[in-house]
């Protein structure tokens, strides 16, 4: 089937979705989790298929880690579906309400999108979590993964549209493409007036082939080449939990910070102990001028500044003011995550409203931005554009709106 | 200067017009409508060169009457900007907020998207109101108008920059972009990353042009294939004054119906009577066999049912139940704007549930989708997508957010 007619097929999915009510929609989710906890020794052993490929092919432990679903990971699947269950349906609600001068009542509620495309790599687990949010928010999912995990996203998709079905909403809610070849994403992108959004979760060359190729309206995800910068003002011992957490709790995430910025002002006080306790946690730092002076600092490249390192590296620049900060994060950050850590009201207040990013993070770690840390309870990606969806998306993200305007006969 | 170099002053403007208050834009607004009174003479001078050119090129009257400026449309122009000057700034409001259990103060604030590039046909007038719109936002605009109205434009703009520099902010927030040349579009579309949203405003060829070729996120606006459904429990009188005032308030905007969809039920008693009044009305029928089976009705042909006709046209087809004109609704419509009529609670529900538009009309005109009558005040388009904006866009709908956490040393 061509990614053209399975894309018609949601189509007519998303109609009856958009209709199903929460407890539908959560009867379903629940259903699919029990599935697939029964069915853990089957997608167990279609993924031993996925694994046993990497192997041969003679990719690093820690891929096939990622790749690998164990009885465990396949229950913590069913569970994210479970919690999905659980959290408020955002479809129907009443975004905004007026009584006209002339008695019109007009409304305007969320609906969903209709027809989610999702292209994503990687971890099989994010087969199940996109398709419950769709699910859970109203659309139809058309879930483009990974070629490395062909064979245990089929697996969890054929658990998953029998579920559905068997809970009385229609199977191709969720339907999963072909990811053996790049056509279906070539297709994918160009299903126009069939797909409504298209989500890529993935690395910064995919995101930017579907930004420049698709037509169909992308909502662009998460590259964070994220700064804390360390004002004059800032509470040295704060300042210095910030820089660690955000570069080292976890490397490979968006979220992470990638490049330190200081005052000048603080170039005997803090600067020294922040190289050398970054240097104890393990962290290459690749410094300006300024920074490279001290012992254990490599002279950063041109390059470095717009890294997203993913790694045990950050780069570090000394600054003179907020505003050369303010101006290297405009040149160089990726809008994603930016912090400052002061004590000073005026600093804070200047830098937040200056600083053109989804997040913004005052003497707190980068690693906050997510949806989790912020309360949604679901998120399916980590937006880095400013139309529709900034930062963390939850359930509200992925639907529309439209206005129901009730009347007696009114005309103009 | 290229519109490259434009765009990359328009960034530099945006930073401080992001962060202008209220007061401070209201200020501008009242100067910029001020010095257009002021200048009457001057604009209007301007303009009768471009209404010389329209004339010498053999436009037709229409064409030439929308293109006038008098002293009192350029009034009219300046009443625009003072009453942006009263409607409240969207840019600050806290959108969403929490305190997170770990402290962490949790606030989604309302904030410009930066630049805003708006392409556009026709009328001067929209230059100002487009100038002004985005400005009360906080947004610099790259305005590209038409070149019939080049002259008029130019005018307007350099009195426009003026005033919003002597009120203190930077001119760069409004620019005019070559109209002489396509490339100026083309080049426009293409530079992402320095221009944040582009919102094409005029026929279906430009829209469609910008939406396949823009690399720049894109707000559509307005094809209008708009449906009346009389569905059989309708009130006949108010169907009848539905269904006129749709199609005959108003034939060239885009929310004017464009096809109406009465049930068979309806074939005796109401049938006749509506084909006779929108004969009478000058309207011509363009039907399905049945209702071209009545006189004076035009049998259509398979291209009629998609058209945006913008003139004194209707089709007219008859459909067995209210799915069967969901059915062609979601087959033809450009998900615009879709009415129905009926005293059924039960279908009204259905419909409006089912319909898949930016407004859904329940006993009231499709003309009643404008930002003017939903109360918002000003109307920079009516987007006809589902993501970020759908129906008629105000002020809010030219913003993004930004999530703004405070702590006080938090780490993960």
């Amino acid at each position: 089937m061509t990614v053209h007619q399975q894309a018609a097929e949601a189509r007519v999915a998303a109609i009856e979705l958009a209709a199903a009510t929460r407890a539908e929609k959560d009867a379903a989710l629940l259903l699919m989790a029990e599935r697939l906890v029964e069915r853990t020794d089957d997608i167990v052993a279609a993924n031993a298929v996925d694994t046993g490929n990497a192997r041969d092919g003679g990719q690093p432990e820690s891929m096939i880690d990622r790749l690998t679903l164990t009885p465990e990971r396949v229950a913590a699947m069913a569970d994210g579906l479970r919690q999905l269950a659980a959290l408020p349906d955002p479809v129907g609600d009443v975004v905004r309400g007026s009584t006209l001068a002339n008695g019109l009542e007009l409304r305007q509620v969320r609906v969903p999108f209709g027809v989610v495309g999702i292209v994503y790599e990687g971890r099989p687990n994010v087969t199940a979590d996109a398709a419950g949010i769709c699910l859970k928010s109203g659309n139809a999912a058309l879930l483009r993964g990974s070629g490395s995990a062909m064979s245990s996203n089929a697996a969890i998709v054929s658990v998953l549209r029998k579920a559905i079905a068997d809970s009385g909403l229609p199977a191709n809610a969720v339907q999963l493409l072909d990811a053996s070849t790049r056509d279906s994403v070539k297709e994918l992108m160009r299903a126009r007036g069939l797909v409504d959004v298209l989500i890529p979760r993935g690395g910064a060359s995919l995101i930017k082939t579907v930004v420049e190729e698709s037509t169909v309206p992308v909502i662009e995800t998460g590259v964070g080449n994220c700064h804390v910068y360390v004002d004059e003002a800032a509470d040295l011992e704060k300042a210095l939990g910030v820089v660690l957490n955000s570069k080292t709790q976890r490397l490979s995430t968006c979220n992470t910070a990638e490049s330190l910025l200081v005052h000048s002002a603080l170039s005997e006080s803090f600067l020294p102990l922040v190289i050398e306790e970054l240097i104890n946690a393990g962290v290459t730092i690749h410094g300006d001028p300024r920074a490279a002076a001290f012992d254990g600092v490599v002279p950063a490249t041109a390059e470095d500044w717009g890294k997203e390192y993913l790694s045990a590296d950050i780069s570090l620049a000394v600054v003179d003011s907020l505003d050369d900060a303010l101006d290297h994060i405009r040149r160089f950050g990726t809008g994603h995550t930016e912090a400052i850590v002061s004590e000073s009201t005026t600093a804070v207040r200047r830098f937040a409203a200056r600083v053109d990013a989804a997040a913004v993070m005052i003497n707190a770690s980068t690693r906050f931005t997510d949806g989790g840390e912020f309360g949604f309870g679901a998120e399916i990606g980590i937006s880095t554009q400013k139309l529709h969806a900034r930062g963390p998306m939850g359930l509200p993200e992925l639907t529309s709106t439209k206005y129901i305007v009730t009347g007696n006969g009114h005309t103009r």
